[in-house]
């Protein structure tokens, strides 16, 4: 096999589809045959630009280099948006690699390659092995959006006794009812209308809160956590009423605007603003033991991985229409 | 004596001296001869109220009611932002009584009452003994400005080996320097001019770095805590990039506005927003003994307790002239 299929975006901002060659594997890499792919909103924003698309790829390994410990032709492995760190820094050395001021990231490691592709080539030490009872498609969205919901939720001293807010039901807020429920939180959904209810409560949610147009939100008990996948600040003069002081908030969204919050009850009622995005390697790999363990699984749409296929994937997570997360799937 | 002089706001924001009558001393209340108040930046906000202000006291023991325990008339003591608390609650039950919902603060209490006065009356649950080494007068500003500061560096995980950036050097500024300092921090001051530089290095900074139009801060290593005490946003362009992955920010002026930050770095590098005012009573405790062990010290400027002195007192601290902290003393 001499090449391999990418897809890339364009300067027109058009899915284009191109052709790799597959490169000679060096030291600890390996070369992965892709089988899904998760779509995730960060995506749109390298949509602009010549290179690969995709960072939640998950497939088999096909060959490995002179280097490789673990892994075996046939293994079934994921990666996320940190493709490699440097092993040597304060950050790595912590079990905070994603923190590595030398990582490469999504976009920025080799702009012929991501996970809406044929093939890809990564380093063995940043690619995960799938748990069994998990298929492809079911893992690929938790290697970016899964990752990014179990750091916040696992890294900062959430309890199970917390009453955990998840605010937006997509592709980060239906997993983040999933993996907090299984914590034993209590897990309240706040979405703009009723639309979402049964689904939220299915997936573990105990209490739904329809927000729109509403001055005050009827709640049993105020919210210790506060997660937000939404892509606009929370109305505070909703929120606020129903969070408990020292409430943790974490803003997940990846957005080019600012987070905003009214400075006075921030500091009178000592809430607790945590940035975070992705995870580190241990991290990402306990979420992927702890969705196995439970069962936690994505509920996706799944969309061939053509020019088309794609086109018509992102169209639907732009139009908000995505229920819940989007997967491509190679086609034979 | 059956009455007390109190200062209060009032509608026109001009300060009014009142008389209040001592009332009887019930339960655990103590009545204390005030010899020395601070002067808060929170006080301009309840200047239009007919209330006592201020909330930075320090005075004597002169009686003590039926149930109090172990304060006696003679002692000295301090009293802060919170002036009760119920004790029953899970936020007074694990020691952050300043999150206490049925608190009593500052404004909220007793409207004749005040550190702005010649005597008030408090229960000894929540005033402070002063340490031997430090005068009333030096004691005052650690009351709110004091325990705000010591709180956010004490009670959210900042190392030894930490480095603390100080935004602003004023009443809260000035004392960040101090503690964070005899903490074993290095200590950077931002500051707009180098017209502190000298002082703050004598307060125990190890850098100083002046911010205005510039386009980069040169900086030896980034930061990782910034402790904010500047009443406007950080120019986040110019801190940004002098702030290390995972750095802890402490926005801490009481400001009507919003705390704004862009979210792609908040997320990306994995900053921690930490809201934060005053101090439980253990944390102020702590801040006292840390206090009069390394001799920490306001830099005050002292005004007579009159209409005339409280007035100029605002005057100067509105005007930005106030270096650092104004103390109000009774006149004889």
């Amino acid at each position: 096999m001499p090449s391999f299929t990418v897809f890339k975006g364009s300067k027109e901002g058009k899915i284009v589809q191109s052709t790799t060659t597959k490169p000679d594997l060096f030291d600890d890499q390996v070369l992965i045959k892709v089988t899904a792919s998760g779509l995730c909103g960060t995506d749109e924003h390298y949509l602009h630009a010549d290179q690969g698309l995709g960072h939640e790829g998950v497939g088999t390994v096909e060959a490995t280099g002179p280097a490789v410990k673990s892994l075996k032709k046939g293994d079934r492995v994921g990666w996320g948006y940190i493709t490699w760190s440097c092993g040597q820094c304060s950050w790595c050395l912590t079990g905070r690699d994603q923190y590595c001021e030398q990582a490469q990231r999504y976009g920025e490691a080799n702009h012929d390659q991501g996970s809406f592709s044929s093939h890809a080539v990564w380093n063995e030490s940043h690619v995960f092995r799938v748990p069994d009872n998990i298929t492809d498609a079911e893992a690929a969205p938790l290697m970016c959006g899964g990752a990014t919901i179990w750091t916040a939720l696992h890294s900062y001293g959430i309890k199970s006794t917390d009453r955990v807010g998840v605010m937006g039901v997509g592709g980060l807020g239906h997993l983040a009812i999933q993996f907090a429920a299984k914590m034993g939180c209590e897990v309240v959904v706040l979405s703009s209308s009723d639309a979402k209810k049964e689904e939220s409560m299915k997936l573990g949610a105990s209490e739904f809160i329809a927000t729109k147009g509403k001055d005050k939100l009827e709640i049993s008990k105020k919210l210790n956590v506060l997660i937000v996948t939404t892509s606009f600040n929370p109305d505070w003069k909703q929120i606020i009423p129903i969070l408990s002081s020292q409430a943790s908030i974490f803003p997940l969204t990846v957005d080019m605007g600012d987070f905003a919050i009214p400075q006075l009850p921030l500091i009178l009622n000592g809430y607790n603003i945590y940035g975070s995005a992705v995870a580190s390697r241990p991290v990402h790999n306990s979420m992927l033991k702890f969705a196995a363990h439970h069962q936690i699984k994505p509920v996706n749409m799944e969309f061939p991985m053509t020019v088309e296929g794609i086109t018509k994937a992102m169209d639907t997570l732009r139009d908000g229409k995505m229920k819940y997360r989007g997967v491509l799937i190679p086609v034979a």
